[in-house]
């Protein structure tokens, strides 16, 4: 579902036009949290479509959120990973993993992510954010 | 887009299975921070589908992040209100404006939230909670 293009001004409109499908939201988790880079690693753990990742992907560098580039090492591996735009999402999913670790049952996060984030989410955030994106 | 019903274990599964959605995340967005509570005015400022709210509406009903009540005083009157659920996604919600107003050039975010989002996103949530769900 693409969101209309004159819906502008508002903040959750654009997030919502940005990321707000449930495929992006599982590829930006595979970068953040899973280390994945190649658009292989994207089809394995949840068996997408081909088409939906490639659609999901092509989307999000559109968006800025995440850089596609040749390996250098490999000229025929294609890398994909978060920018800072996209690296500036983890507070947002560290927001939603503690949320689904209090409502769903089946969730189940580590202890020293719960007590860590509970702690002080925000260091926590910046904490992964360096550790992504090697930035101050 | 339905996920996959054994995509279990995962939060980040978990959320974007139940708010991984451009509409919905508006209508959250309506009931969080709008003060909406009635399905006219959800179809009101975005021009939305009338199946597509009510789809929407419905999952979130289903998730137990919205209830759908009629209204005591008006009694061909539904009312819907965010659940504790519902009001406990309002950090993932602030980190998504902020993030927004970041990133997106339209967005017009006043300059009280971001101050007051910046210096302490905890407390913030918990103010905006404390309103939203009359909880402590």
């Amino acid at each position: 579902m693409k969101m209309r293009s004159d819906w502008k001004g508002c903040p959750i409109r654009f997030a919502a036009g940005e990321i707000g499908d449930a495929w992006t939201l599982v590829l930006l988790r595979d970068l953040m949290l899973k280390g994945k880079r190649h658009f292989r690693e994207f089809l394995e753990e949840e068996r997408a479509a081909t088409n939906i990742v490639a659609d999901r992907l092509s989307a999000l560098v559109d968006a800025g959120i995440i850089l596609r580039e040749i390996d250098p090492a490999r000229r025929n591996q294609v890398n994909y990973t978060l920018t800072t735009k996209g690296c500036d999402l983890v507070p947002a999913f560290l927001a939603l993993i503690d949320w689904s670790a209090r409502y769903d049952p089946e969730t189940e996060v580590p202890e020293e992510f719960s007590s860590e984030y509970r702690a002080d989410p925000e260091a926590m955030a910046l904490r992964i954010i360096r550790e992504l994106c090697q930035v101050d």
